[in-house]
């Protein structure tokens, strides 16, 4: 049964992209303000459009660029550009923090598609192009089988290794630490300090506030609160800042 | 003799071109924690991560990607890029902005690569690959014959049709007053309320600073900043913030 329902998954990703790129077929000889835009033009204007910023809150990723999701979330680009803002965080940790180590240098890190990535869901999931399952995604989250983002591990062992504490903030509910704390470890993410979840106070406040509030009790208890690195703004955004934050792209889903 | 020179420049851009291509070469095959990437991966992720804010202070562009960062900046790439942002900013002023039409009501623009193109300077200069040459910059810009950014000047008639305020705030120097109105209103830039240029005492301060200091002015004053549009972080960066920002993608040069 669980078979059959994902043959149905497999064949309706093909028809929605198929329907997708018919529909992007009539209207890819129109002009936009007089300009002849190909559909590849307009998904990888969306996709910079979403990492600047630009484009917010968006549930669904656009039926027409599913597949060009896809296939940069695979692609040898998307661990590049990921590589490059690891060690844009490697330069920075090197260069421009001067450390105490007196217990209170922290850097906070995000999980998913930060540490661990969601690829493997989204892969049956048209690629962010149908709206969130929680319920599905929770219990993909629940195996405890994502695998490792490779550059970040890098980060996460130099930042150990320099001696700041690890702060790993997730939107992840409660329910599923053992299984967060088991994936983490198999993929080679252990010796953080303290990994918080949202619990069921936490889940009324926006994810932005939720993540603001650990800073500001990290900033409160005398904590440095050195970088952040995270795949979405409401990582990085609102008061307290962190010295210095890092996005990694991701143009599968957004959080607020 | 004006002449000869630029002669000389345009063959000097493919010297240098040539030189960084074939040391890319070289390098081509190497791999990146065991990676094989293409020139194209490189400064694609470059790139990326300039928009991302992850890569800051660059004073100049790598020399292996002035090429690619002279093709993205007049592509059509480039202009779907940005008429997205101008798009969401509209979007944004139609859906979410209740505005009070007390006169209170305020919209800011950058002007370099917001509402006037730098574009054919940097043709003339490495597309960003050689060091500012702030003389040879202000020289060009006090011609007045800065072509403006099609998309931008839409949003910039959107937003005055609906009563706001513009103000201008730019990082050029108070001298260049006059030419800079004379080319706004050439190009269809007119109608604005406040052109705020940087002042002796305004540039031993950063940028950012200078025009958090607008904004906070702004804000004292009872007026309510509903939307920057910019093509730098220090233009939206900084507090008080605005109520929302948008960045237009400028890979030439960083202004901190």
């Amino acid at each position: 049964m669980g078979r059959n329902l994902c043959h149905f998954c497999f064949l309706s990703f093909f028809v929605t992209l198929t329907v997708a790129e018919s529909k992007w077929n009539i209207l890819n000889q129109r002009t936009r303000n007089g300009m002849k835009i190909s559909l590849k033009n307009y998904c990888e204007s969306w996709r910079m459009n979403v990492e600047l910023h630009n484009i917010r809150e968006f549930q669904v990723v656009p039926e027409e660029c599913i597949g060009y999701v896809g296939k940069y979330v695979t692609s040898t680009q998307y661990k590049v550009d990921s590589e490059r803002a690891i060690e844009e965080s490697i330069v920075y940790l090197s260069t421009s923090c001067t450390l105490k180590n007196d217990g209170r240098d922290v850097w906070i890190f995000d999980i998913d598609d930060t540490l661990l990535s969601t690829v493997p869901y989204y892969k049956g999931h048209h690629f962010g192009g149908e709206k969130l399952n929680l319920t599905a995604l929770e219990e993909w989250m629940s195996h405890g089988k994502a695998p490792a983002l490779e550059h970040s591990l890098k980060l996460f062992n130099e930042i150990k290794a320099r001696g700041l504490h690890i702060i790993l903030v997730s939107s992840r509910r409660e329910h599923l630490r053992s299984a967060t704390i088991n994936n983490l470890l198999h993929v080679g993410f252990y010796g953080w300090t303290s990994l918080i979840l949202r619990g069921p106070e936490d889940e009324v406040k926006g994810v932005q506030d939720f993540k603001a509030d650990v800073r500001k009790k990290l900033t409160v208890g005398g904590y440095r609160v050195w970088g952040i690195l995270g795949d979405q703004y409401s990582s990085i955004d609102g008061l307290p800042r962190a010295k210095r934050t890092f996005k990694l792209p991701n143009p599968l889903y957004y959080v607020s």
